[in-house]
Order: structure tokens, then sequence, then C-alpha cells
């Protein structure tokens, strides 16, 4: 299912392909986000234009809306939304607990050795997920329904959604979790993998004439090396009926400053001949410590939210259109750039559609920051098959960041 | 500019097109509406896709916002937002009365006999907008700032957004001025298309590198067959230094119920050379009565509007996706359509993106909503050309209005 092609000396970094029934992805690769089953503000067609591999969604927002049955009586989430490609789904874990307990604002922030203080996140009473050791109970963040998920809950769901790559289902935890609560829910995560792979094996059966699901298991263990190896080791070597992780995602509280050291240590446990997908992450310095560590593939929804707010990405870093300067500036988004916005529109329309608040504009400008981050990550494939990845690293971070006083 | 092809025996229709610098227009044609240079959710390459021939803007909305002058450094609206193809800008005249009047909501009802009360429309001082014998004082709907435009701030306007057919600037009344009103205004509107001939020739010798606009003249006088009548002929033979109008719009207060009677009084006046312009009509009862009593060319909102309001038109009338259900219908908005929505999406995936309040749905359902209505001129077009229109309209107004009890 993933093979490697070439390699990064002396680096956990490789190139490769993963091969799914829907067509191959040539890795390193950046899979934009269809949250709902569809990439917001921008028609399937015009993604694989600007060259997106495939698409990720989300398990808990399909399950809650249209329903994972509706999708699957469609042929899939693929057949329904028109993408003729690979698909992923993540496993609702993240959703379910960051829009549950209330510290979704928490994961965002950069951690600076802040206490660790479980009960930072919402008391037992107001949170909306609560977690025991078979499954959560959480309302849904739309009506305040009641819903349960277990590891056997979200592999239906996603076999039902029909994507290729499907993800185990975890407990996320933030950096301000204690260090106990951590291997808890580290042992717990271990537990519901076992679960996965059963439960996934026997879909597979049930559901025989579908297409084979790869799934991924998913390596918690926040900013402790310790944690983070042994969950890669544990999943990496799980067999459950003779069923086997197909690959594995990184997933849950990780400090940016260290995010290439914590991804390396899970790399440099798990098998090498599985692919690996980095979770939630497509800051340029974020993708080239990840790829160099090991990472094959991520998906990130920020390229296409920040669109929406007019911050567009640039080889000089990240502008917006909204500010007056751009009023009369009849040049495109990013000299050069060879997106459909950049070849089609100037600043000053974007600007003009922002102002007069047309929807076309978050098409246009979501279509511009991702093929940015799409084109990125290709690049740094190339390079890495060229032998020039160092180069190129220092090139584009370096004038990427070159107002940051970031060094790389 | 325009040449007569084939005419409806013993009726004022014909087929014909109109040549612009900017490419040919077979008519009969709907015209989609562009108000603030981007037809709402669709981008331009999609809207020729679906058969869209011109595209109309609104000079009100652009001179508000960007400002025509950024659209004039632009190089004008079609190369501001991307369109390869002919343009048309209202005078503002609408959008000014309209706004700023307050009797915008009046005018879209039907009209029932009421009595003719000026007073009805905003008293003057609560008024956004108030028209003297020069040209009319307005407010901004965006922030309440005072404007001013009068035949020759319009024309400027115009000349600056650059479309290849623009409309002289009239005096819009409604249905329930009383007849006094009516000839005040038209008599007013009169004097105003003589000026904005003079600034038309002024401005066209003025820019002379630039493509000649062609000016229509808007017919006024509401429901009254003389004062129609008036209008058109004052209109239709009018020479000011030798310009004369290069096409006609008819415009305003029109009851529907006997819009094609109006339609036709104006149009038998109006020389025949010259195409003929229906503002603001796209329901399919309305475009056989336009059509049929000399109508050349159409533009509405509507179409785009109710698409976003899940209002979809099918050869059996109008529906709404909405609709429970519709929730796991895997067929077409409409079997056998033709449209991209239509070829590749269910009504379950596009009742799911309304629910999930997903933009692209926009997109999707005005694609289908366009292309219908722009489909069925081109139908009308082509039956009047193979001898079959009558055929065709009891067909098609009979299955549209099936359930309405109306005969045609």
């Amino acid at each position: 299912m993933f093979e490697i092609n070439t390699r990064l000396d002396d680096h956990l970094g490789r190139t490769g392909t993963i091969h799914t029934p829907h067509g191959d992805i040539q890795t390193p690769a950046f899979i934009p986000v269809a949250t709902k089953a569809t990439v917001k503000a921008v028609l399937p067609e015009t993604m694989r234009e600007i060259g997106a591999q495939a698409l990720l969604s989300n398990a808990y927002h399909l399950y809650l809306q249209p329903g994972s049955d509706i999708v699957d009586e469609a042929g899939g989430v693929a057949a329904f939304e028109n993408w003729h490609g690979p698909t992923f789904t993540d496993s609702g874990g993240f959703q379910v607990l960051s829009l549950g307990s209330g510290f979704k604002k928490v994961l965002s922030e950069e951690f600076n050795g802040k206490a660790h203080v479980d009960g930072q996140v919402a008391g037992k009473k107001e949170r909306l997920a609560n977690v025991d050791d078979d499954g959560v109970w959480f309302r849904s963040h739309l009506d305040g329904s009641r819903h349960r998920f277990t590891p056997e809950v979200s592999m239906r769901i996603q076999h039902e959604l029909g994507a290729d790559i499907i993800f185990a289902f975890d407990e996320l935890t933030t950096l301000l979790n204690s260090r106990g609560y951590q291997e808890e829910a580290l042992e717990r995560t271990r537990l519901w993998a076992q679960r996965c792979l059963r439960a996934h094996k026997e879909l597979t059966h049930e559901r025989d004439t579908k297409p084979y699901q790869q799934l991924f298991g998913v390596i918690q263990g926040a900013q402790y090396e310790d944690l983070r190896r042994k969950a890669a080791r544990d999943l990496g070597n799980m067999e459950i009926d003779g069923q086997r992780f197909d690959g594995f995602g990184v997933g849950g509280a990780l400090e940016k400053e260290n995010l290439g050291t914590i991804v390396g240590w899970v790399n440099e446990e798990l098998p090498e001949d599985r692919a690996r997908h980095l979770l939630g992450i497509s800051e340029p310095d974020d993708l080239f410590a990840g790829v160099e560590n090991g990472i094959d593939t991520f998906d990130c929804v920020n390229p296409s939210r920040v669109a929406r707010n007019a911050a567009i990405y640039s080889p000089d870093g990240r502008f917006n259109v909204n500010r007056a300067r751009h009023k009369r500036d009849f040049t495109p988004l990013v000299e050069g750039c060879q997106c459909y916005t950049c070849t089609h529109y100037t600043k000053a329309y974007i600007h003009h559609l922002f102002k007069a608040k047309e929807m076309v504009v978050n098409t246009l400008t979501t279509i511009h920051n991702e093929y940015f981050t799409i084109k990125l990550v290709d690049d740094i494939r190339h390079h890495i098959n060229e032998g020039t990845y160092w180069e190129f690293k220092e090139e584009t971070l370096g004038r990427f960041y070159a107002n940051s006083g970031k060094k790389f």
C-alpha cells in the first residue's frame, strides 16, 4: 500500500507512493480538508486542477449531518462530493473531544511551560464530552443532542463514509493535562486501537464488496519522549486477528518548537514500510520539520480558513489583501504564481470582493492558499528526489520568515 | 450593431444578433446579472460554460464600491472581473431610486388596482433619494454618505465602467404614483435622455482609444398606453448632435398580467432595427410574453437570488431542495438536465450542503438556475428560427405552470 522511492540521507525523510483503490498519492503530500464533504467554497474539479491528490473529511461532522448512512447510500464520501480520487476521514475523536470539552483554544496556543492542570479544561458538569474506558459521551455542537462514540462506532461510521484511509479512534489530550493523565489516556488509546483493528477486520469482511480501506493507528503521548516512543512501538507492532495498521497518524498535543523532535521519536519507532500522516499541520516551517522527520502526508484547515479572512500565503510570508494599500493594486496576489486566482485576477479585484462581501472571494483566496500549500509540499518532494532538499529548505524558509527573526 | 435574422409571423418577436467589440450576442438572450462585477458565487468561466453570452453589472454598486475610477484603471468591468465577452451596465437610476426611496417592495408586489398615492413612498424627509429636474440626490445604502447622480454623472460612470452596452439615466416610478406624477417623471426622463445622448457623444470623443459603447434609451410610462407610446416615439426618434440611441431598454413599473401588452405598445413604436432589452425580468411566462412582443434581451437577479434560498427551477415548476423529502434523494436536481450541477451532484448532496451551510451550495444551485433560464431563452430563439415557437411555448408553459391553474 506504501512504497518508498527516495530517502533523505541521515534523516527519516523519504518520498514514496501510497496506493489506494481510487489512485496513488505521491508523498510527501498535503491533503486539503473537506470537513463536511466539500472544501469550503471550492469545487472538486478545481481542487484537482490545483494539484490536490486526496481530500480529508471529518467523521464527526458527517456523522451528525447528513449521517454516515446517507453517505454510504450515496456510494461513499468521494462519490457523494464528486471527488474522483483518494479520500481520508479522521476518526471523530479530535472533534468530539475538542469541541466537546471546550479545550479547543488551549490546543492552538503555544505551550509556555504552563502548570499541568487537568482542571483547566471545563469541569465535568460543563463539559460537552466525557471520556470513560469504553468510549466518549458527547453533545452535538449543532443541537446539543447526546451521542456515544466508541472505537466500534467510529469504525462503523468510517466504513460507511468509505474513505480509502481511515483513522483509529483515540483520546485527545492537551499539553495542560498532567503526566499522570497522559499515561491513562495513552493506555486507553492503546486498548481502543486493539478494538479498532478488530472492528475494522469484521467490517471489512461484512462489507467485502467495497474497496479495502486502509486503517491508520494514531500515535499520542504529548511532549513525553517515553510515551511517544511507547505508543509508536505499541501500535506499530500491534496485530489483532492477523490485522495490523496500514499506516499511522501522529496526533494530539504538540509543542510547535519541538514538533520535529517529537515526530522524530515516533517515526524512529514506527515500521518504516507504512505511511505516516501528521494531523492538522500546514505552516511552512512545520511542513519541513515533519517531512525531514519522516512524515509522508499532512492535512490542515488553515490554508482555507485564513483565506476566508483575507490572509494570503506568499513566498515572502503572509499578508492581508484587505489592507487599503491593495485597493488600486492591479498585480496578482503573488507575482509569478501559476494558480487560477493569480493568473486571472488582481489584488484590486479581490480587495473589492472582500469589501463587497461577495462569496466568490472565498473561492479565489482559498484556491490560492491551497495551491500554495500543496505546491510547497510537492516542491519538497521534488527536492528530496533531486537531492537538493536542504538548499530548498534554507531558501524557502529564509524568505518566508525573513521578517520574523527566525533562523533555519 | 443589431441585425434581425428571423421573424415571428404576425408578431413583433424576432431572432437577431447584437454585435459588440467583445463579441456577438445571439438574441433573444438572457443576460445574467453580475451586480458587483461577479455573478454571486459563480466564476466567469463557469458562466461561459453554462451558455451566458454577456453579463450585466450595476453602475450604482460599482460607483460606491470600488469606484468606477478603479474599474476604469483595471481596463473596464470585463477585464476587472475576468469576463471575456460582452458586458452591460445599467444606469444606476433603478438602484438610486428604489433603494433610496424605500419603494423597492412596492415594485415587486403586483398592482391590484391600489389607489394612486404618491405619498405611499416614503415622505420627503425620510427618503434616501430626492429627484429634481437636474438629477437625484441620494444616500448610499452602505454608509449613508450623500451623492448626486445626473445624466452626465451616470454617463461618466458608465464610460469608466466600460461595458459594451450602457443605459440612459431615467427616473423610475411605481404603479402607485399618480398619472400626473408619471407624466412629470416621463418628461424629466425625456430631457435626461437628451443630456445622456450629448454626454455620451462627448465621452466617446474624449475616450476615443476605447471601444465604442452602445447607449440604450430607457422607456418608462408605467401602465399607460399613451405614455408608453409617447416615450418610445420620443426616444426612438431622438437625435442630439447626430447621436441616436443604439438600442432601448423597457423599464419601470410593469403590471405582470399586462406585461406583454405594455411591451408590445413600446415595441410597435420603437425603430425595429435597434435591440430592445427588458430590464429585470426572468420568469418563464414573462420571457415568452416579452419575446413575442419584440424583446431581444433580458436580465434578472432572480435565478441567482432564489437559488441561494434553495428554490430550484425545473420544467415542472420551482421546488425547494431544502424539503426533508430530498434528504435521501440520490437523483439530480432535474433529471436529464445537462448543467454541471445536475450531471455531477444529487439532491441529497445539495440538501446536505444547505443544512451544513456550505458556501459551495450557492455555486451549485446558481449554476443550475442560471443554466435553466439561459437555456430557456436559447430554446425560444431556436424555436423561432425553426418556426415552432407556438408549440414550444404551449408545451413549456403548460408544463411549468401545470399546477398553477394558468392557461396559455
